[in-house]
């Protein structure tokens, strides 16, 4: 590790993402993490009660991008980067950004996305998440209306869409894809999930509605047990493919 | 689509994943699909009440996939493929492959994946299933308990256990992980949780444990509602990073 | 035991409930219960393999009660007679009866129940259901719509209405309930619940909306592990409290 | 509403129980509800934005019993009653009392409650729950490790055991069973049901474990959708019916 890396410190069951600067300061229940306890050290050892440990795309996610909007967490992203049925061969179409979460992770699975944001101040925060770790190079970010976007001639392998109302865009997503494309949406109410159903319609087949909840526990052998709270919803996911 | 493919097809609520021979033929409630309807064709085609649709990597593990042992699902396995926090760098270390439809996930993500299976039928059985669909090229998969591997020299980015006693093999695999890699293990019991996790004391930090719950609803948009029956428990996943 | 009563019989992790009569016989795996081997002896005895158990209202509702329509699970009846606030001097108002597996629940808590059925087949099913097992002796039930039932002058401490289109109802419920009663509703789609939401506006207060989930683990104590499979979806459970 | 009466007012989405005394007073988001807002008011009255309900014994329970130790919650106490398979004519035994919420609804469904509580300091603060409240009044509560009790010569219809180490007692609750009455415990960790279920093999028959989950929704017409965050965990459920 050297100056300018992140670094996941995880001290007994909590989490921090650190960017490792001259001035780098951890202090937790009297203990203390410097810059001279990091600098130069191995990922994985363990200084002083705080274990140094490589954050992987979860973390730096969940831990280190600034959000101007609830994020699409990482239980859901990842799925959904599945689900869209892309490779390295593949360009994705988003819309919208948010906080780019979804963004990195399709990236990584991704040989192209084109991805469009009409809020600027989401935009630019996006932008700083990503390029603050390094991620989302083959990511070509709009700062527009996807409704205004011109795509003549372009076409898409798969499609993920997160905004409002997204049965106002459905034509035009359409008209992008590739025949039997994947298009994916998350939705946070019932009423949105319905209306966008009725909307898909003679767009989209082998339509499903799915949520996905992520239960943790407590991590100690003797008494295994889940923890006390859970996040109950992040949103409905929906997914359907072209049909001509 | 032509002799050969393999089309998803989607009649009603009903999904088929077949292969496109001579002798192909579906019937389902009066209907019939044949040979000569679906060659030529384009995916996203609806013929005669059938949905042609192009089957994404999840369509192909639930469908296509033989089993000889339960598969890790889809929901599990993409979520792990993310998590162990690999890319197009990263080798990845797995065993046991089962039915080969994680190793199929991890391919899609890592640069390489090295993969042992103890059980020849098994064995045979995952290259069968990447063979008949194309998958896993960068994979190595080797036909031997991960104990007997002769590893000496390499090192791995993350590493993959779906093993019944993943305890017996902890220090091997903490052996050849590179510092602060991530390790995952799928387990069905609490008991072997608790097992798991009080030998990876000291070997790995970080360790989370957790359930994946995915909940399917009935897309129908005046009645929208989750299915009757869903999966309860497919096996709770345990993650933890390598320490020195 | 004697000929006529309900024995609940635990076989392995089967479960029957069943009425000794002269040719009671029952078959398992080569192993078989006959008259004979259950008359006399005492709830709790083990007789070839077959346990004798005393059935309590969760068993009698689930293996005992005959379906002319989807029941209202245990799970949820528990909650709902309990949540209404009722006790054994309370009157409560209940409408459908369906399969009448709600009515024996309240009738345990409550001290008096008036019950509408509007269909004839599911009434006299109910009433078989309760008469088969010696329930709801303080069941006023009634085969009329809740609309056309003349309740003038009668005053109810809750209500539970489990009917398609509730909200037809809501104002004549509200006439008939005890200020600050509650009421409560059973649904099986979103679509429902906001019509229903929408239309308590201004009667109800305290609103609340919740789903119930029952998991269920395979009771071996080495393999501790939920079920396979679980219910997914019995319904959406609406409450309120009368406001004037 | 009279002095000394309780009362539940909601406020917008908020919930308090309060008792009305001389110097009530109640404020929220400018709004303020006093004494002379409140008494000789009728339940179900709304005062200045504040809703005046009657309190039910979950909202007993949930805003008004003072916790010295982790409470049985509502959704669970509520299944447990009625899965004990109690009525107005059974004798139920029950060993830790807690803050009292599970024997208060026992006293609901049964005639009598027999509930043993060693520490002192609970004890004292469960009857000091009850008393506020006016309940259990059928409730025969004793200070005292139910190890040490006299229970010679007493048989009881169902049992409910809330201890950390339940399978000290199984014998002596075995012992003061009628033969097929129900026993249950909850237990907050995996390796307590394991080893509860170990010893409870020869004893009881019929063996159930589970967990409920209750999932609440904003109940909100145009935009439903769960809560962001809910219980994930309270306890693990284990029934048996007792054998000879």
């Amino acid at each position: 590790m050297q100056e300018g890396d992140f670094v996941l410190i995880q001290v007994e069951d909590k989490r921090f993402l650190r960017r490792i600067t001259k001035d780098f300061n951890l202090n937790y229940k009297k203990r203390a993490l410097k810059f001279e306890d990091v600098v130069g050290k191995e990922f994985g050892t363990l200084v002083n009660g705080f274990y140094l440990l490589k954050p992987n795309l979860e973390a730096i996610i969940l831990y280190g991008f600034k959000r101007k909007t609830q994020i699409i967490y990482p239980k859901d992203a990842f799925y959904i980067a599945f689900k869209l049925g892309i490779n390295k061969s593949s360009t994705v179409l988003e819309f919208g950004i948010g906080s780019g979460a979804l963004t990195a992770v399709l990236s990584e699975l991704a040989g192209r996305v084109v991805a469009y944001e009409v809020s600027p101040e989401f935009y630019k925060n996006a932008l700083k998440n990503w390029d603050t770790f390094g991620l989302c190079k083959n990511v070509e970010a709009i700062n527009q209306d996807f409704m205004d976007a011109d795509l003549s001639g372009r076409e898409f392998d798969a499609c993920f869409v997160d905004v409002r109302e997204p049965w106002l865009y459905l034509k035009k997503v359409h008209s992008v894809l590739k025949n039997s494309a994947m298009c994916g949406f998350l939705l946070p109410t019932t009423n949105q999930v319905s209306r966008l159903l009725q909307e898909m319609d003679g767009l989209f087949a082998g339509v499903e509605v799915m949520e996905i909840l992520l239960r943790k526990y407590k991590p100690v052998y003797e008494r295994l047990r889940p923890e006390d709270i859970m996040v109950a919803h992040t949103g409905y996911l929906v997914f359907g493919m072209k049909i001509m």
